[in-house]
């Protein structure tokens, strides 16, 4: 059993870690920490796991953490970067579902987050927690950057594209929408239901954190800076993501040769499901899952493909990839625990 | 007065134009009609307005409409085209709320609407009812074509771009985003709260009737076809919508001038907002009115320019554009009628 | 003109009053106060108004708002007993849309809300703002308490029975259900989009605020104490509350007899719709009014009568209830700047 | 394993069926039937079950189902009733989650449901299947009917009361509030995101097909009739339902003995949980589960008891009560293949 503590369990992420872990039948969950909850029980705060556990919210204490095997971070971006070296040094395994360790870059890092880096010389040892770019890695990882969900569900969309190199790279978009839950769990007035329902609108046009995070991921798979516009939009619901990508094709190419470029690309990918010719994912379809699924079309008349992919921003946007990253830091079946069917309606 | 008709008065469309002819100062509503409720009263079919008219709705007769001055047809399409050529004989000003005389090519039209066109000879009188672009016209128009709500929104969003030539034509992006009303008030598996709610997909993306409408557009204004990929989106709410229009730019351009050369565009029109730089308009914004609300952005490090441009699919997108077009037929105030506030939360 | 001030204008009810009040032929918006926005345009905060007002958000000082004919408080509890004393010696009249004169009795209110009241003096001077009950004493009306949503609702629906005294008053039930934006435009946990959403919930059912005022509304009516249960339930939608109401009938009474009895003590108020026989109340066919609409109703085998009442908590449950009490004590027709129509769908 | 057949696998309450189905360790899906999609991949008409099932509908065919040894019919009324006979002759078990079985008498089957039932002598025979109270019947049963939902969360909310004898039972009411999946995936007006959404309403309160049967269970459990107030409400969102009862307490009770009598009454049931004392059960903590979750209460200054009852209306109220009673048919563990947790937010 692999011995897992989660860090910051009262938000959505910390929900989502502790639906999959509490049926994970490789992991036990040894301690769960907040900071505003310490002495009440998981399931006082959380009715829907009513008798499913015993725990109760402690203090993030490195003595009780780095008892564990692993440690999940889901915490406001700048907090597993303080614990992260202690728990490391202890031989605690780190996997941060925040934005501590996305970037590879410290100072590009303090511009978009607005603080110092506590440990740039970790920024190099993390693993960016893409599966379907880094398994290998991953596989030996002892501290893993799980990625943003608007950075899963563009560089999926658009890896095929960009392995093989048919697309301008110059001026790629990623016309983003989100769920609400992507806002967290936090009280803030634009996240009620009587704001955010009934509307839809733009935000972050003019620049958002996950726009350096997609650009490192581009720039890693190209090999070179990739110019990319990137417009995140907020959808009056609660779980669910779509990324709509347009690319400029760069020569001649078939509906028919997309279709087998996305399939041939992800034939071996557990949780990456193209869709046939002519399909629209719906988000519903990938809720309370690690799908990401795809599909990929050629609008008539111009030298353009687009590229439909929807996520669940909780589950392959976060919780479930962060699983998925573990199972495959300790050698598990990738899929273990994670064979879940989505509800519908 | 103006003495009015609706046809087709079950539907959205109709329903929001009795909502605004209802209170508007220079009509008399004379008829309504819908085959499938005839003799009832308007408001026993809708409650919500009680007391506020005692018509019933009649068969369509064409003796009954041709005694009004203006025949609104809030009809599926195919239905304006059979009655028109009657009512315009009698002297009947008609406004078509469906696509019947939005295409000026007869073959293009029943190519994508799967019938012949019952007058042809019509298209090239039919004034395209978007007063912001044909606002002479439509004074003199006998027979108006009220545009489609994605074209609205996504022409209105482009027309500064497009009348001073700086961005490439050849693709144009135009990410749209609708409310389920635009779906109509049929009876449809894909529009039930338990399909359309907490869920997010594309549609159409391989083609929409809309398509070739925005592009007649677009190429009334550049004098030359345009490349144009157009995605629609479901968004899980009633109302509202939203054209993300992406395109190249062939010149420098700062912010700053794109919002000057919006801002000036739109200066005398009553019913185009344009907002302070750096905005992102919300639907619920304009949701119930006439207006349509436009931001314009310069993504960083790259050469795009990226207009944001929300309408009330079934205001500007519908009903209310289709007074304001009224309004101008018959030499009225234009915005007579249409001072609504939206209702927030 | 009436010469109107607002103080604490960023919240709902405050909002709704804005979107009236705009509107009204016979005002004149002479100021609205914010503590948080001192400075601000409201169109600034509210782009929904961009280009309605010119006015910016002000201190709630006592010269600017003592220069006003009257002052409406959408403030939070507390703030209106504070303010209200000045203004009235002034001359200026006050109603309060929060819940500071709703109760009669100060110890009762102290009880509820937590804190002693700063002029209890004035509770018999205070005029309890439910027109269908009190319009004569709202013509002269200095201060009027403006009802809480739940007890205008249950209260419209109970007066009939209870004024001919044909109901058991010893255990009248009242199963209540409000839209998200009652709990007020405050981040709260509770209120936001992933929490109430999706969700279905009561709340309060072992004592809420609104009970007290209830029973001194049923008291007052009946001269005696009644026996209540009432039970709120939060709805996951922004705007509409339903009042479900049981009561066990002391004689036999057909629905017939149930229907006269409404009808006729209904008939001539202009904002309450007693519905035809068989009817069930939406809550959207009265959304952004200053209707209740409301139907009586015999169930099956049972001594029981059941009445439905709807009502838009922020329209007759809160801002256009308030304009109706500005009416009457300004000798204005009542429903002038009242008449419009819900936004359907 | 059990050999399981379903037909009318392409409504909500099929789709949950699949889902649970698909995931249960003693049972092997044989068939699954939907004349209107003879031959379609299952996974083609729902894209969520992707590789997760090869089969395709069938037409409803004897020999096919009678090769099961357990069909659950989730049909509209009427279907069952004509296909339960021959099945259940070949040996093969039925569990019908519509109404063809859920009353005893076949006069009042066809008053409600308006037609003449098929198979009366079979009514005797059937068990109602509501686990908490026909446990040990069920054991042994050949034909099950599954009970409606509303039934469901009436029947648990009141059990504990009526067993022993402390309620009026000649005025219960049930104000019952329910998501609108339970109004099925057939294309209905009224169930349409713009009817059903942002708003709320009562429906059928002159009389709802679930109120003989409520009536029936009660007269069950009581030895003669009851005289009960069922009013059913449409709520906004997808899933979930609440019963909240209300019953005059014939003796005084004491909150803490209240709460003693329901959470020894369902001590051991797998699936219903007692709330702690002043509790608000959510539906969405039970969403996708076959958990019931219950609060009592003791109003303040009355003699009622109120009680909260919440499931999820296609879990509990279908399709999970049906697989909980398949286990209980089959001598599994009762629990078997339905420990999932809900999924938050």
């Amino acid at each position: 059993m692999i011995k897992v503590g989660i860090v910051g369990g009262t938000g959505y992420t910390g929900m989502e870690l502790l639906r999959i872990l509490l049926r994970h039948p490789a992991v036990s969950l040894e301690a769960i920490t907040s900071r505003g909850q310490v002495g009440s029980r998981v399931d006082a705060l959380f009715p829907a796991l009513r008798g499913q556990t015993a725990l109760c919210f402690a203090e993030p204490d490195a003595d009780l953490l780095g008892g564990c095997d692993l440690v999940f971070f889901a915490t406001p971006n700048g907090t597993a970067m303080e614990m992260a070296p202690t728990l490391l040094d202890r031989g605690t395994r780190v996997i941060d579902l925040g934005a501590d360790f996305r970037l590879r870059d410290a100072a590009l890092w303090s511009q978009w987050y607005g603080m110092p880096h506590a440990c740039p010389d970790l920024l190099d040892e993390a693993v960016y927690g893409l599966p379907e770019l880094n398994r290998r890695a991953l596989r030996s990882a002892m501290l893993v950057a799980n990625p943003g969900c608007y950075p899963t569900a563009v560089l999926l969309g658009l890896l095929p594209l960009l392995e093989v190199g048919v697309v301008d790279t110059s001026a790629l978009i990623a016309d983003c929408k989100s769920g609400v839950s992507g806002a967290g769990r936090g009280a803030q007035v634009h996240a009620l239901l009587c704001e955010a329902g009934e509307n839809f609108k733009s935000y972050g046009a003019s620049g958002h954190r996950h726009l350096p995070e997609i650009r490192q991921g581009l720039a890693a798979v190209l090999g070179q800076e990739a110019g990319l516009v990137f417009v995140p939009h907020l959808v009056p619901m609660i779980r669910g993501m779509q990324a709509t990508l347009y690319g400029r094709l760069q020569q001649p190419m078939t509906n028919d040769a997309l279709q087998s470029l996305y399939a041939a690309r992800y034939l071996d990918e557990p949780f990456v499901d193209v869709l046939p010719a002519g399909s629209h994912p719906e988000t519903r379809s990938v809720r309370g899952t690690n799908l990401c699924r795809i599909a990929v079309h050629r609008p008539p008349d111009v030298d353009q493909v687009l590229v439909l992919s929807v996520i669940d921003n909780l589950g392959k946007g976060a919780a479930t990839q962060a699983v998925q990253n573990m199972n495959l830091m300790f050698g598990r079946d990738e899929a273990e625990g994670l064979d879940v069917l989505p509800v519908l309606p």
